[in-house]
């Protein structure tokens, strides 16, 4: 472990600041990452659940499981609450109570470290091909219960030796879909050679966050795992940043990164979230899947009566590449699209994010902190005005308060197609510092600071993070 | 929320500082306490389960219940895992999903704070009264549930207007004992006159923590709340204490408190946790009380067949003071005195403590880190000579290597005469710094900062850092 060791943090450091790669250029590897779409076929074939193979309803159509027991399983659940305006609903969820590995391998070359992505092919990715970490496997995957092969460089996370640990946290996944689901991230740092198989490139951070300003070429996992990367008081050591007083809303993300100037502590930020935590209930009870309230199990997919949300489809995919392979599997298709936004304002010099402590069905601990705006399981197209706080605010933001704007995809080996526009909204002078009561001002080093510890910073606050980049 | 502003901090720290008080001394309150001890006296007679008004056993046994359905109930519990040498056991468990209040009104006096702390009858206490919080209430007392009187001073915490909020922390409670319970462990500052009932004091900090060095004199939701106040570099600031390179070992505790010179850093910390939290399972299935293998419901007691552990037993409380109370409820006896300690080591010049991530049954997220020997549910004088690291070492340590000495209690509304010996133990040089992979050094900062996040240092950690006085 040695994390700590000055030259990993500046070689780590380095890669957040640059673009330079002797291998490939980010250029290079928007194209690499196009032909490899092209080269590869994925067809995803909806079929009828009587005709998924190796999955079955359990008796009484309790649950919809893998023969194995393993991977995940669709199980119902009835949600009481007293947090909003709906104070019990019942719905399906995925529960993989396994914990996963999503990692990453990084290398030095010339003083800076890179990172070895995959360009990973996934049945519900609307665009086929996705750069994820270099290890992206569950249990299953990895203790081989589908008779695959092993997943590629497995070895170096299992085998301590190997590597030294630069980071390795619990996050947790989308509460709404996701009963208590959580994710090992991870990065690991090696001197060993590392056989670079041909799926594989090596970038540097700065190259993975540039990536992310387009649409849907950087995957959820690996979004997830580079937000958990913090610098904080280093980037200033370094003087690499100056601090910027121009209105540009990048050097105020900069700034939100050096100094702890927030008009909230970190005990008083933790007051608020404990206060909320103890105001709401969140009760979870199993249900049969087959007696969700408002849900119908059809033969080819188990859908809201009203079309909402999502549903569960069966499918049978298809890719073909060098060799062909086929499976059956059950994907989560969203209704809709979605909108997370973060709204941002400059605060005593400071920019300060307005984070809001959300209450969703698979939380693992009641509230997450949540984006300004997370509009997922709804519609924010067909919402009612003034019905979410902020929403109309970010939707008619002026061009320059926009700092990202990107479409992104949530994890395509569960989600059919599901795409969420990101957005990071500069607030005008106008917007009150005054927030509701479930909602909190932190800086980014703050946000940070709590993504260490798990079960803080939900998924869709993670993904905006890691795309604040500093060059 | 003014936790931030220098004056409290300062009027905070200095509480931490000295026991100058001009309402009652250190020495007074111990004899205030002994006083209370001599007028009160409590009677916990042994009755039947069938005669325990108010409590019954729900059909087949399944559990051991309050008639309103609120208070907690005996639920029994199968435990699947694969830490430890036992894979699987069965045990009575007490279930108590509210989250209740342990509260400290503080105010300024003379440019010190003050804490209002109660001299509180509870059934289980070896000696009747003890320093509690000034509020300790479960939802069901501050609810009014057993239809007594809304408990004193509960309106400052409730009504924000009144108070200032310096700590508001979710903390764990005793994991082999209670399911997933958590209590609200509150400090709030107020400004307005405080009337001081006769059961009350304001004490400083420093005299709260002077009380902890006897036996049995604060109460454990006294010690948890204290636990949470962290100091880091706010003491260097004031420059109030110096560091001093002899080998007292208060002098290396307070040098522990000002310098992140750990030899681990956070993340490090975070990683070792992570990848434990990773390895092990643990998996807790509800089964009907009368099940529980190994464990005999008898017509007074439910107790394991070789009376290990602890046993719940039904009584009758009936406290004479000025009046007369009496109820009746389930108690829990432990079958043995119990020991935690830490062995605290100075590493490059810091003092860093062993710690140990442990998993207990009812622990809501797998591991907590506990102190380096934590023997409460065995005995520990019978404990085979190595079957329990570093126990034999903290038995033998020698008198000039022990920081901390003392009995201290268990939450006497819950427990029946439970108490257990608190130590700190430094460590002599020849003690390797090397340590089994569950166990990791940490300074005294960084224990505290993972303190401000719920579910790390589990509640024996947290007596023992409670203890630990700078003055």
């Amino acid at each position: 472990m040695e994390w700590g060791t000055k030259d990993i943090r500046k070689a780590f450091l380095k890669s957040a600041l640059t673009e330079e790669n002797p291998f490939i250029s980010t250029d290079e590897t928007i194209k690499w990452l196009a032909e490899r779409n092209e080269a590869v076929h994925v067809k995803v074939n909806r079929v009828n659940f009587d005709d998924l193979n190796q999955w079955k309803f359990t008796p009484n159509k309790g649950s919809l499981v893998h023969e194995s027991g393993k991977f995940f399983s669709i199980d119902g659940i009835r949600v009481q609450t007293d947090y909003g305006g709906v104070s019990q609903w019942e719905q399906p969820i995925i529960n993989q109570p396994e914990i996963g590995y999503l990692g990453f391998i990084t290398k030095e070359f010339n003083g800076i470290l890179y990172f070895l992505a995959q360009a990973k092919i996934e049945p519900g990715n609307v665009n086929n091909v996705q750069l994820s970490p270099t290890l992206q496997a569950t249990k299953s995957n990895y203790s081989k219960v589908h008779k695959g092969k092993t997943p590629r460089y497995l070895e170096y996370f299992k085998e301590r030796s190997r590597c030294a640990v630069l980071l390795d946290q619990l996050q947790s996944e989308q509460g709404a879909r996701f009963l208590r689901k959580r994710n090992r991230n991870i990065i690991v740092h090696t001197e060993e050679e590392v056989s670079v198989h041909e799926d594989f490139v090596f970038l540097t951070l700065g190259q993975l966050k540039k990536l992310m300003q387009f649409d849907n070429l950087v995957n959820m996992d690996t979004r997830t795992v580079v937000s958990g990367i913090s610098f904080g008081s280093e980037l200033a050591e370094e003087e690499v940043i100056k601090y910027g007083a121009s209105s540009n809303g990048l050097d105020y993300l900069k700034s939100s990164m050096l100094f702890e100037s927030s008009i909230n502590s970190i005990d008083n930020i933790i007051a608020w979230f404990t206060e909320l935590k103890c105001l709401y209930d969140l009760n979870i009870t199993k249900i049969p899947l087959g007696t969700v309230d408002q849900w119908h199990i059809e033969q080819d997919q188990i859908r809201h009566q009203d079309h909402r949300f999502f549903k569960v489809i069966a499918t049978e995919v298809e890719i073909s590449n060098r060799e062909v392979a086929r499976w059956m599997q059950p994907l989560v298709q969203p209704e809709q699209d979605g909108l997370i936004a973060y709204v941002a304002k400059k605060i005593n010099g400071t920019l300060h994010f307005a984070v809001q402590a959300k209450l969703e069905s698979g939380n693992f601990d009641i509230l997450e902190m949540a984006p300004t705006v997370q509009c997922l399981t709804g519609n924010y197209r067909k919402t009612k005005k003034g019905a979410l706080p902020f929403l109309e605010y970010v939707l008619n933001a002026r061009k320059d308060q926009i700092l990202i704007d990107t479409i992104q995809s949530e994890e395509g080996g569960r989600f059919y197609q599901e795409q969420n526009r990101n957005l990071i909204v500069l607030a005008d002078d106008g917007f009150s510092e005054e927030l509701p009561p479930n909602y909190c001002w932190m800086t980014l080093n703050q946000m940070q600071s709590f993504l260490k510890y798990n079960n803080y910073l939900n998924i869709q606050s993670r993904s905006l993070v890691s795309m604040i980049s500093f060059i």
